[in-house]
């Protein structure tokens, strides 16, 4: 016997609704719209194209409770001349105390969270305010740059290319006192740290990489070894011995400039859209990530309208898989779809 | 003895005859203009770009004796209300009935026949009918989507979004009884069925995948594994045990937006060209294919008419390499290029 | 005690210089712009537009000692009816030996060469003068096309499509004397030779490839193998008996048409960046090039005039990756970054 129109309609609407039970977890999201540690003014707005490209209602739809803290508020420091060549240090050092100590307590209340910048600079400050409460963490930098320069070392005196410098604990003697950062402790040791997708490195960071033995995979490397094994080898480094935090900071230029022409500093040979998605599942399927930060989105770049909203929809989708979503689909709550013909009964439970 | 100008002008006239002794396989060509799978009108005009693309002619150079059917002709049944949320069943209904008809007719006629779409329901009616002429048949289900929501299960309504649960045995006491469907038989085993590409399941498909056991590839097996791997575990699964024929069902949003922009439901992350190449090659290697579907290419999408012209080139590409284009060449009729200096009395044979 | 200004300034402008020492290696570039070797006139301004895309500053920045030969200046023969179906036999001959005399003399002056064409006709002078000051070269063609057809298999009668049939000594009883060619001297075996990229063959070309047994990788062969086991197979094949100067002969179609659109035969599904990157990064670190040709960027082509940029700019990215530059970035003559720390001593030495 077939089964009639309004029993149907009722089991669609069950259905759907097993579809929608909320996962139990709790994202938030947290703006800091801030340029200073780089020359191109525009990234500041970063925040506000990501959230208008959709983020908060992706991250609703996978049915997470989603919280969002809304932008930082910086103020200017007037007087900030460079400091040998780098500039804006005060600034730069003054966005990242107050970053540090937003992250700390996001990740305090138990949240996730997605820092929104704005400049890779910011790094600095997430990373710190991550320290404070899991300083076990490890990080994933996923980048086209190392952002491992020293002031001594940087050809160009911008801070979004050092963040790196100032993390690492065995840099320390070689990076000089700087205007604003007397609060910024080093929080790593170069074995917590992996380079995903370097491909223009200054001679200085070269020297760091291999002088510290940091794991680090070019794109080349991802040519020779592929995606797949590049985030295995990842993980045997940083996860191998203990389960630990994950702390992800994925600048955008970290995929090839076709899927991402609007940020400041790109260079050929990117990731795919594959590979990043790649890139973002494998750490969603360790259950590890606690703090992501997604950068250098600068919707004043780029040829035209078209090419802003395809970059910030690709920082959308990262985070989004970063976070659950699956290209695999899901279905967690749904534990049978009942029979419609012959056992019509069982509709009626 | 250098070879005079007349002899050579009969040596490269000779040459090229060899060159293009038809190979006694007979394609068919069959146009099936409708669009009432789904909302959006201009993929009934698909089967019309894909021959401007040149589809006969590219065939035709591959020295295939080549017949095209011409356009099915779909009558509109115009008292067509929705039952429960599924839209235009009659009309879907009778259309898949038809082009059931129209491709057992083919089969039967010795042709290897290309189906050109219109949307994806049509995927029914074209399964059927080669299914009613090889009763053992295997699918190859190359798409973003998994195609496989009951109508009770589909979010959306839209029958380009069912047609595998029409065909599975194994679902059919969950797919309630449909106006205009009474015809349908369904004819495949979930084993043997295969999928390649999907990136945008459905929770309700996600369960019938996983309760079924069906074997699908989506792109993230495809970023794991490779594209040569998914190939050999994809004929592995189907024609392991037995060799049979193909149904390969091709939905053109299987490939990136990038490449084939002009489709109704695009999702980012698709087969690059080469894999989409890949794939028809290793088919076509087989020596299997019997029915092939390229289905919604919707002239009516993408920004503008170059987007047009990538995609319907993109599927006559795609043709073409799955009833035998290689990239490496081939030269069947060629036994010997004669020398022309030293001994050209052969040429004189 | 934190380091003062001025010797902090000290400190970058001693690293910086350090970064800029020369490695001693000296790299000449020849301009050929001739185009007379297909149908399609403008290829002649390729030499000019690389330049224009920053060639030499590129090369200048990799502390080469780069010398500039400027552009070779052909003569036009005014009387040169095609021969059978040969187009302008006699205008490429002359090219061509004149091409062969500066590559010569390039070579024997000790230079790694670049050649800028021009149409890939120049392939015959280019390996001929090469192969005079180094007999025992091998050769790496990389092209979309095989370009292997004699005078008799061409289906279009340009050289372009032809310079590989008259430097291999298997195919010479198979080449007519052609007006304008008596100079050339096959220089090359079948197995000095490997060609990566062919996606267009033609049947003459592969009876050829098969019945000479040389080594070519289509894109069909990089999509199952990779490119990293396509160039371990190749050097494998080239080099593993002994080390020998290796002439690059790499035809811009190679790479996909979305990347080098402005060229006369482009071919869908070609090499990625990243791909064409690799191969030029690998057979750097052979240290075995000895010349380079970079033929069939066409500024005439192309939808607009970015394509044509982008086209040039790809062909400066790839001679500067097999002159040396790397993703992984470099630090040759950084011995120690001091500490500016604790220990600022040593900055007074």
């Amino acid at each position: 016997m077939a089964l009639r129109g309004p029993l149907l309609r009722l089991l669609r609407t069950k259905l759907r609704n097993t579809f929608h039970q909320s996962r139990g977890q709790s994202v938030a999201v947290l703006g800091a719209p801030f340029s200073r540690g780089q020359k191109r003014r525009g990234v500041e707005h970063g925040p506000r194209v990501i959230r208008d490209a959709g983020l908060i209602d992706r991250l609703s739809a996978l049915d997470y409770s989603v919280h969002d803290f809304g932008d930082l508020s910086f103020h200017t420091i007037e007087d900030d001349e460079p400091y040998m060549e780098v500039k804006s240090p005060r600034n730069v050092g003054a966005a990242n105390q107050m970053l540090s100590g937003a992250v700390s307590r996001a990740v305090r209340a138990g949240y996730t969270l997605v820092m929104l910048g704005g400049d890779h600079s910011l790094g600095i400050g997430s990373v710190c305010g991550h320290a404070q409460q899991c300083p076990d963490l490890c990080v994933i930098w996923v980048d086209a740059h190392a952002d491992l320069n020293t002031p001594v070392t940087s050809p160009s005196g911008n801070l979004h290319g050092q963040p790196v410098s100032f993390l690492l604990k065995e840099l320390q003697e070689k990076v000089p006192d700087i205007p604003g950062f007397s609060w910024v402790k080093p929080v790593l040791s170069a074995r917590d740290l992996v380079y995903i997708g370097l491909r223009d490195v200054d001679p200085g960071e070269h020297h760091f990489l291999k002088s510290l033995g940091i794991h680090y995979f070019t794109m080349r490397d991802i040519d020779r070894l592929g995606i797949r094994r590049v985030m295995e080898a990842t993980f045997d480094h940083l996860l191998g011995r203990k389960q630990r935090p994950i702390h992800l900071s994925f600048d955008i230029d970290a995929f090839d400039p076709s899927l991402a022409p609007a940020t400041g500093t790109p260079v050929n040979g990117g990731l795919t859209y594959r590979e990043g998605i790649y890139i973002t599942e494998e750490i969603h399927n360790t259950g590890l990530l606690s703090v992501m930060d997604v950068v250098e989105v600068n919707p004043a770049l780029g040829p035209n309208p078209e090419a802003v909203e395809a970059t910030a929809s690709l920082a959308v989708d990262i985070v989004a898989s970063a976070v659950g979503q699956t290209r695999e689909g899901a279905h967690a709550s749904i534990e049978e779809v009942p029979a419609v013909k012959k056992d019509t009964e069982q509709l009626c439970l």
